[in-house]
């Protein structure tokens, strides 16, 4: 059986048990952004890891190896403050082909030290290595949390609204952008830059985490309506959402409008956003997004709410049911 | 400029400065086997990571899935045991190629497993992702060691005995065989075993790093030949090693005697044994050895001798000076 037939998620589900038996109680395994661990008496260690690989997550010509560095380094920030923590070190593998100038890995570092120093965050290890003929990029960051306010996929309950952080479908905009091969004005130029230059949402997440009534929450990657199925799995239930609900950017309403693109579908589908996911208790909702406007000067955009596991994940616009063109992103398929 | 023009070392060398700027007392960062970060009050916690890219670090159809998780996981593994360390977590990104078998990647889970299971690791996070055409694979463990254990590169003194905690040149014989086609035979087979199983020195390193005597510790993933250069930099020093004292299995020394390979050149430049080398102070070493030979039933080789830094990396064979063939492994050249 070949890989594409069983999907990323398949296979997860396939190892995933064998490595989950007997844990101890204090850890929590595969499953979640980032495993949990014990560390210090009064915090916990969460610890994540992502690889990017040339031609599969990015395309060389496309992307500044200034941008890569930065981005390489985000995604897997986006995972700790997807758990409410603070990330701390940051450990780097990076296979190269010998033919790579050196020039280029010097702005890599230049991007990733960048984006590291940002975030308050030391790369302390790693492993350079050779690599036949494509760029490989391993990163793995770990950070703290208190235990009180770690955020799990597993906490959502029927009824809680569902909320992001952030503008939807910019990234994957940018990059029907890069793959339509579109002519570059303003708009595009401004989602190819949300594309390759994601900033992970630390603050809001470690804001959110110290909130009582945010119940679950994961960070926007392969796209909501796929992250909304890992939410929906973990914490069995399902949702509904308003497509008109979704915040989404001038420049990608226009650029979608030029392209005969459907926005709702990048929106819901695209990925890479790396803004925060977040279920909230019905009765919190509305302290929660005034102190976050208060905080962020932006708003925490409700767009959505959790059903019954029964109901699915399902869609309306203008309140009335409709379905999505496509799925979120699958790695194999 | 190209990157074989300078080399991994070079390339480590070019970065890492800037990362190593303004480390807070208790970290020690990149540099050494493991970066070493404050845990709990009575132990540090160890992390290392390791990136294995198909057709630079093996070859898919040489290499069984299972051994393959096996030895993703031991390289890893023996670099927490050169730090005086107990591994226990593991975090496993795989970047798969579409039409990869999904019975190929159980058989690697089925490896991985065994490993972890054999040193009392989890596998607690993960990414898997697709890849192209090549499977990559990168795992990072964390361990932990008392900070009073921790052996660091950069521990040798002029004096030391250099000792190493098992045979030399087993694993880069097995590498020749594979890519010299030879016939094989029980030592052939013994030697490709070597390279595909190698056995992380666990139970060695906590032992060693619990040797006041003992001074620098690394594991042998290069070869002694380019690994003696990581301790000599780090420590300020030269070394000299007997290549009589080296210890080589039979099999090695029948196989080079077949196919006209110089086997102290193997030993010292192979690499991937995955045993440790150790320098001890020369007045503990007797109780040293005495010791480890009653604990494991075998012997801690003494190989050579640290000297001053003047003096480099040189070699004897019956008590006089000798040129080794070539040095060992660089991953860009």
């Amino acid at each position: 059986m070949k890989l594409s037939e069983v999907g990323e998620f398949g296979l997860i589900a396939r190892f995933a048990p064998a490595f989950l038996k007997k844990l101890p109680r204090n850890v929590v395994g595969i499953g979640d952004d980032c495993a949990v661990l014990p560390w210090t008496r009064r915090e916990r260690l969460l610890v994540t890891t992502d690889m990017l690989v040339e031609d599969s997550h990015f395309l060389r010509k496309e992307i500044s190896p200034r941008d890569l560095g930065d981005k390489s380094l985000a995604v897997n920030l986006s995972d700790i403050a997807s758990m409410g923590g603070r990330p701390r070190w940051a450990f780097l593998s990076l296979g190269l082909p010998a033919g790579v100038e050196v020039e280029w890995v010097d702005e890599f570092f230049r991007g990733l030290g960048r984006a590291a120093r940002a975030a308050g965050v030391r790369l302390v290890g790693g492993d350079t290595t050779k690599s036949p003929d494509r760029v490989v990029i391993n990163i793995a960051v770990a950070g703290m949390v208190r235990p009180s306010r770690v955020k799990y996929r597993s906490g959502a309950r029927v009824g809680d609204v569902i909320a992001v952080t952030g503008n939807l479908g910019d990234s994957g905009g940018g990059l029907r952008v890069l793959l339509e091969r579109r002519r570059r004005g303003k708009d595009e130029k401004y989602l190819v830059h949300a594309h390759h230059r994601p900033r992970p949402h630390l603050d809001e997440g470690v804001w959110l985490g110290a909130r009582t009534g945010v119940r679950a929450m994961m960070d926007v990657s392969d796209g909501i309506d796929s992250d909304l199925h890992r939410i929906m799995e973990r914490s069995k239930c399902g949702a509904v959402v308003d497509l008109d609900r979704l915040p989404i950017s001038a420049p990608l309403r226009r650029t979608a409008a030029r392209s005969g693109w459907d926005p709702f579908e990048v929106a819901a589908s695209g990925g890479e956003d790396y803004c925060l996911l977040a279920t909230v208790a019905p009765e919190s909702f509305e302290p929660v997004a005034a102190g976050f406007e208060r905080r962020f000067g932006r708003r925490l955009a409700a767009i959505g709410e959790v059903r019954p596991a029964r109901e699915g994940l399902s869609y309306r616009l203008g309140g009335r049911p409709v379905s999505l063109g496509r799925r979120g992103f699958d790695h194999f398929k």
